[in-house]
C-alpha cells in the first residue's frame, strides 16, 4: 500500500477507437508517449474491458446469434431481447437471479454479474447494425501479455489491469473492478500485520486491484471512449503478484450464490 | 466526472490520534494548512471512518457490556465475543447471515455488512482495556457539519465523505465504500446521457462516492492511523448533491438480503 503520501491518476491521451485485431500495446505505448508518460516500476497502468474485448473481436452481430428455446423463454421473463441472453447463457456457468429487467448470473470466469457484462452501450449502432460486446476470453492472461510487451518496452516492472464497472449486491450504483491483473497483488493479504496498538489486524484482506479500478474509473468517466486507460503513479506494495481470479469468492466461501 | 485527465489523491499530514470530543474540523484544516493544501471548489475531504468515530465517542468499553441471552446464543454460533454480539445487535436492525466466524447484518443506517462495521483494531489495546469502535451516529449529517465548516473556513464549495471498508458479496478482501457524503452526488445517475453513438447508455447510476472511497482508501492505507484524511483533487460533477445513504439499495428492490 501506498505510504507516500500522493497517488496520481493520469489518463493516456489520444487513445483511438479499438478495433478486432489492433495492437493494443502499441497503441497504448504511443499514448503514453504523446502524453509524456514513461512508466516506471510499480506504475498500474489500467486498461477498459471495453477496449480489450474489441481489440479481441469479441463484438458479435446480434442478427448472427440464434437464440435457443431456453434462452427465448429466459429472456420472455426478464424482457430482454432473446439473441442478447443466448449471448449471456453462453458466457455463463449458472443463473443466480432473473427478475423481469434483472438477470444476474455466474460468468464462466466466475464474476457474478448483470448480464455476463455483456455490453450494448459504445459498441456502434452509428451504421444499424446491433452488436453486443462480451468481456476478453482470458483477461488476467491478456493483462499478463500486455504487461510483459509493455514492461519490456519501457524496462520498468510496470502492473498491469483490466477493470470493468459491476453493480454490486446492497448498493445502488457500478463501482469499477479489475477483471485481469498482472504485476501486481490484485488481493492483498495483510493478516498477521500488526495495527499500530501491537493488535492483529482482523479484516485485512485488501481488494486491492478493485480499489485502484474504481480509482481509475473516476478519470475514465463513463459513457465516453476517449479516456479508456489511465496510468496509476504512487502505489508501492511489497506482496507478491497474483491474478485477478483470486478476487473471485470461490462458492464454497460464498454465502450470497 | 472527471475529463480533465488527471486526479490527485493527496494525503493530509500529521493528524495526531483522535480523542473523544476533538475539533475535527479544526484538526483537519492545520493538517491541510501544514500540507499546504488549500481547499478548491470541487475537491473532497474524504476522512476515515475511524477518527470520525473516535471523535465522537463511540469507543465503547467490553467490560461495560451486559450481553443479553439472545447475544450469548449468537455468540457461540460465530464464535465472538457475546459483548461484541451484543454491540453488533444493539446497532443492527437485522441479521442477514450468520456462520461460525461470520456474521452479517443490515446496520440501523442501511448498510448490509459484517459485525455492524464494528472495529476492534486500532481502537487501543495498549493499556489493557478492551474497546471496540461503533460507527458514527449520523454520518451524513457530519460530513454536513464538517462540510459547512470547512467550506466557510476556506471560502470553497468543497465535498466531504466519510468512509469505511467493507467486504463485498461474491469478491475477496474489502474496498472502501462511503457511509457519509455531503457536497457531492454520492449516487450519480447518468442514465439519458447518450454514449459516443447516441445509444442511451443502460447502465449509468455510478457509485461516485464509494469509488472515490475506495480511491482515497488507496492512500490511507491499512493497519496506520496516520494518514486519515486525503484530498482528492481533479474531480467535477454538474449533478446535485445527494448523501450516501442514496447509495444504500432499498430493501424492496434488493435480491440478496
Amino acid at each position: 500500500m501506498s505510504r507516500t503520501g500522493a497517488v496520481e491518476l493520469l489518463a493516456v491521451p489520444g487513445l483511438p477507437m479499438i478495433n478486432a485485431g489492433d495492437d493494443l500495446a502499441a497503441l497504448i505505448a504511443a499514448g503514453l508517449d504523446r502524453g509524456g508518460l514513461r512508466p516506471r516500476a510499480q506504475d498500474v497502468l489500467v486498461i477498459a474491458q471495453k477496449i480489450v474485448s474489441k481489440a479481441e473481436g469479441r463484438l458479435i452481430e446480434l442478427a448472427s446469434v440464434t437464440p435457443s428455446p431456453k434462452a427465448k423463454a429466459l429472456a420472455q421473463e426478464v424482457q430482454k431481447d432473446p439473441r442478447l441472453v443466448e449471448l449471456i447463457l453462453s458466457e455463463s456457468v449458472r443463473v443466480v437471479r432473473s427478475r423481469p429487467n434483472v438477470l444476474i448470473v455466474e460468468h464462466r470466469l466466475g464474476f457474478v454479474m448483470a448480464n455476463a457484462g455483456i455490453d450494448q452501450s459504445n459498441v456502434g449502432l452509428a451504421d444499424g447494425v446491433e452488436r453486443a460486446l462480451l468481456l476478453p476470453v482470458d483477461p488476467d492472461g491478456t493483462a499478463e501479455v500486455l504487461r510483459a510487451n509493455l514492461g519490456a518496452r519501457y524496462g520498468a516492472p510496470l502492473a498491469v489491469l483490466i477493470i470493468d464497472s459491476f453493480g454490486r449486491a446492497w448498493r445502488r450504483g457500478t463501482a469499477g473492478v479489475a477483471i485481469g491483473a498482472s504485476g501486481m497483488p490484485a488481493l492483498l493479504d495483510l493478516r498477521g500485520n500488526p495495527d499500530l496498538f501491537g493488535r492483529t489486524l482482523q479484516v485485512s484482506i485488501s481488494g486491492f486491484a478493485d480499489e485502484i479500478a474504481s480509482a481509475a474509473s473516476l478519470v475514465m468517466g463513463q459513457g465516453d471512449e476517449a479516456q479508456p486507460v489511465v496510468l496509476v503513479r504512487g502505489l508501492s506494495w511489497t506482496a507478491p503478484a497474483n491474478p485477478a481470479r483470486e478476487l473471485v469468492r470461490p462458492a464454497s466461501e460464498d454465502l450470497f450464490r
